[in-house]
């Protein structure tokens, strides 16, 4: 019944060699890759004027220059990783270009701050979706939280589902989105053009403004790149791509990169001609499209598919933390378990780790992720300021044919980055501190997973150690609980593996108990030799093991191996395993883990 | 460390010869398994006021007579189960004594209700004592059900280090609650002898009062009666008491009855004449104690033994339930487990069981727990009616001499206990009807347990079946995942146990590497043979399990009995299996539960 469940939720399994098949067209890769990326611009140029308020509205003029100074800084990544795209053609992202041109540390901090910042993501813009949802439906806004769970349980069985289907479904409300904002930025620039926006509803761009600074202008600047979280996406799955995938991804970039240019200084151009001032309720984007279009059908529209692509990017989460984790999984950073493919040939433990994991944080912040915002963007500004940078020393040390202009379009993306990182620290350090603590400690726990798979290989790989010590003989030890089937069963089998010894060993509570049993058992079995174990603590693991101990300092001498052959009952259905004492099941895990004996299980299964 | 903390919440472990030790003196016993019912005075006169009010306070001289008849009632259950401890020594109880004389079906009727009634006892009680306190420190309102959980889980450890220690914590506050009751009930008499209360502050006796039926006065006489449940809890507890066991139980009862009888007068009484008028927010014996004393020390040391005792009176839960379940176990109708002592020779099983389920009950219900009072209290008069009722029939049909003042005992006993199970059902059907879903339902969960180990016993004994078969060889299935020590080890391994044949499975996902094994595995092991079964869907089980089917068909045929040995890490410390697939567990597990193969791990112990 859990396989049709699986089935049902998830499709048929695939087979391995039908993974090219699942592999993504342009069209659908700019759909799932940049969800995360176009979905900013709901809120980046927002983040900017929030900031200039402090001085006030007619400081909003800056936003045009800071704007300027954003779109700069995207063309610098686009190109940047445009590059990066070509340099590192099996899927590049921060960790793997930081790892090769910087070392170890500097691919670790990358790879373990874009792994956190994944799973930001997914609870960041679920729960910012989720509200604009209930801010439609104040009725939903108790269930805020199972709402937005829900729909990361969505997001995670769509991705399980396979990387294909889940481009197809969400393809829709990305172009949706798109052409709702290009329809809003036209119509209002026909708008502006036209005369319908009277001129004086902002300050025009130079005024002078008094108390203006540049720690506030970079403030702003800071705030305003937030747009720009999520285009590294791309470079991190280049393998999801069709062939050639590099070209395709490069190509699928700049679309992406033109799409989010045109977006961004729209809503900025048109935030400042209307003279919007952010409001706490309404966003900049829902103040833009109710004065150009009123309480139209088009203003629910925009509104609508703006809810929509907030949950979507989500997505880029799911699209880049497994591949992350894949990368991080072959270097032995994290467990093994995330390089496996699943019935659908996607990572699905990354898929589902990362399902988890937001939910534990949407769960733990009741929804209200806003504050974990500028920790969000400060983990991705750290990675692409050691990404840009190591294709500076990428560039520096390989000198191909044209490096220049192209180690002088990373160096500015570096140096870009690394402002801005250094802006988020000084300007909302009591929000980004926690990065200070648990990339650290993300680190070392990456180093004491990668020591513990060193070391593992170390003890089996074959040439580095002594021979195998050979085997004597057998000592087999058989635990009896009274004379029954079961234990003829287990008799006759350890009888059957030419053992040179065969111990029955029972354990009484009472001395009555003792004697009888022994005068049972030599009436019945008087080949096979009997110990008793009297137990006055009503122990049966204590003694059991104390015996074993005995009989293994004997083994080990003479090159005997110890069996100990359990017999167990296997009820036939699962509840009446409560009916029996888990003896057997407790005497086997406790010699495995603490015993260096074999253990082996005679099941008996009952037929009722 | 698990250890070491279960050493110091329980102490040393006991050994089974130390089990006279740990029996109970009449003063310990009195105290421990009286709590229950002592505590009840605390609310059961109320419960009759109650009643009355609904006609008039006028009507509150009619808490004489029944009182009066609830005292009569007392008399005859104690004499009644007085009369059990001696017919039945081992510890009666409703379930032994109803299933000996009348029966299986009635036995599991009495053994059932008692069963949930213990935990309902704890519930309960535990939740009306935590009211209590809560009510004088009404801050701590909010906090209500982690203080019930808080004191189930210490009577709980205190239950299982084991009855004389809890007797002797628990013994003092039952003490000093009679001593407070009885310093009240004398001050009180003897302001009343003094004329210091007005004698018109009610009606006489005998007043007719309009509205009065008899319906009404069985109603209140049932409720009164709540005040008897725990009276059983002696009966049950005989094996707990010091040699000779009936005979100091016996005399335990009486001395409980005797003070009962005492304090529940006492309250009734100075209830009436004080004209004590039932109030939501303060108790009737709080009201008692206030026009007594006023806000006197008194007045607080009686509200603070009062709500002591509410606590403690789910030690008698804690008495009762492990000895009813070691019967009913004993009987196979639950579990085996409850039939096992613990480190401290308690019961631990049932002690753990009784506090978990009561904890899950608090939660459940919020701590309100009020409501299931009439549940409660059917629970208990159910057997009640069927021990007194059993007891009749044994009279009747073994006739010793002297016995028929004993069945007239009985009977009368039967009879009050039936009208009242019948007054609640009737009276309070919207709170008792559970009674009639979960009694059935218990009792064929009962009879599943019951079928179940039968069929167990009949498949495991020997003389009922064919011997066993043969075993007249050994086919070794090695499922492999690499060229290893580990590997290397059960190859040594299963060559030494001199099988017939070992076939050693390699499952690989890709053509390649299956070329590639095979190769390998022909240089390094020729003499064993490598059996590959690729996997393009990527599962090891699925392959594997078919690939054993087939090997078994051909084995039974021939008498060959199938291993199949599992190499297995176990990695040094705990949280290092996240790092590890744990495949050679889920093999271990389906082929335990699914096929009738022997399935033997060898263990492979990482040392770093």
């Amino acid at each position: 019944m859990v396989t049709q469940i699986k089935r049902f939720l998830l499709g048929r399994p695939l087979k391995s060699t039908e993974l090219g098949e699942q592999k993504l067209r342009k069209t659908k890769a700019l759909a799932i890759l940049s969800s995360d990326a176009l979905s900013s611009v709901a809120y980046g140029p927002e983040q900017i004027l929030i900031v200039l308020m402090t001085v006030g509205a007619a400081a909003f003029w800056y936003s045009i220059p800071i704007g300027v100074g954003v779109l700069i800084l995207l063309v610098a990544l686009i190109l940047s990783y445009r590059q990066i795209i070509f340099a590192y053609p099996h899927g590049g992202g921060a960790y793997v270009v930081s790892k090769e041109n910087l070392g170890l540390y500097p691919g670790l901090i990358a790879g373990g701050s874009l792994l956190v910042d994944y799973i930001l993501t997914v609870a960041v813009s679920v729960s910012a979706g989720t509200d604009a949802i209930t801010s439609a439906f104040p009725s939903l806004h108790e269930h805020n939280v199972s709402i937005a769970v829900t729909f990361v349980i969505l997001l995670t069985i769509l991705n399980l589902r396979g990387v294909t289907e889940s481009a197809s479904i969400l393809a829709y409300p990305v172009y949706l989105f798109v052409l709702a904002l290009f329809i809003l930025i036209g119509v209002g620039i026909y708008r502006t053009m036209t005369g319908a926006v009277p001129p004086d509803l902002h300050t025009p761009v130079g005024t002078p403004i008094a108390g203006i600074t540049l720690f506030l202008l970079l403030r702003a600047f800071a705030s305003g790149s937030s747009a720009l979280t999520g285009v590294e996406a791309i470079s991190n799955a280049i393998p999801n791509f069709k062939e050639p995938s590099p070209h395709n991804a490069a190509k699928t970039l700049m679309a992406m990169g033109f799409l989010l240019a045109l977006l961004f200084s729209g809503i900025v151009y048109l935030a400042y001609d209307y003279g919007i001032t952010p409001r706490a309720e309404v966003t900049v984007v829902s103040q833009i499209a109710e004065t150009t279009f009123g309480r139209h059908f088009m203003y629910f529209f925009i509104q609508g598919t703006t809810a929509m692509i907030l949950i979507l990017a989500a997505n880029t989460g799911y699209s880049a933390f497994p591949l992350l984790a894949v990368n991080l999984a072959k270097d032995k950073f994290i467990p093994r378990m995330f390089t496996v493919r699943g019935d659908r040939l996607g990572y699905s433990n990354g898929i589902i780790m990362l399902g988890i994991l937001s939910i534990v944080l949407i769960i733990a912040f009741g929804g209200q992720t806003e504050h974990l915002i500028p920790l969000y963007a400060v983990g991705v500004f750290i990675p692409f300021t050691l990404s840009q940078t190591g294709m500076i020393f990428k560039w520096v040390r390989q000198k191909p044919p044209g490096w220049l202009p192209k180690l002088l379009i990373n160096a500015a993306g570096a140096l870009i980055c690394f402002i801005i990182t250094i802006m988020f620290f000084i300007t909302k350090f009591e929000q980004v501190w926690p990065v200070l603590i648990f990339l650290p400690a993300i680190i070392i726990l990456f180093h004491r997973i990668r020591k513990h798979y060193e070391a593992v290989g170390e003890q089996l790989r074959l040439a580095t150690c002594e021979p195998a010590m050979p085997i004597e003989g057998n000592v087999i030890i058989l635990p009896v609980s009274g004379i029954t089937h079961v234990v003829e069963h287990s008799i006759n089998y350890a009888k059957s593996l030419a053992a040179d010894q065969i111990i029955a060993v029972y354990v009484p509570f009472e001395r009555e108990d003792e004697a009888r049993f022994e005068e049972k058992w030599n009436k019945w079995m008087p080949d096979v030799r009997l110990v008793t174990l009297h137990s006055p603590y009503r122990s049966i693991i204590q003694p059991l093991s104390r015996f074993i101990d005995s009989v293994q300092r004997k083994a080990v001498e003479s090159h005997y191996q110890v069996t100990v052959i359990i017999p167990q009952f296997i009820p036939k259905k699962g509840w009446h395993n409560f009916l029996h004492n888990q003896t057997s099941f407790m005497i086997h895990t406790h010699l495995l883990f603490r015993k260096d004996v074999i253990v082996t299980t005679v099941p008996y299964h009952l037929k009722k």
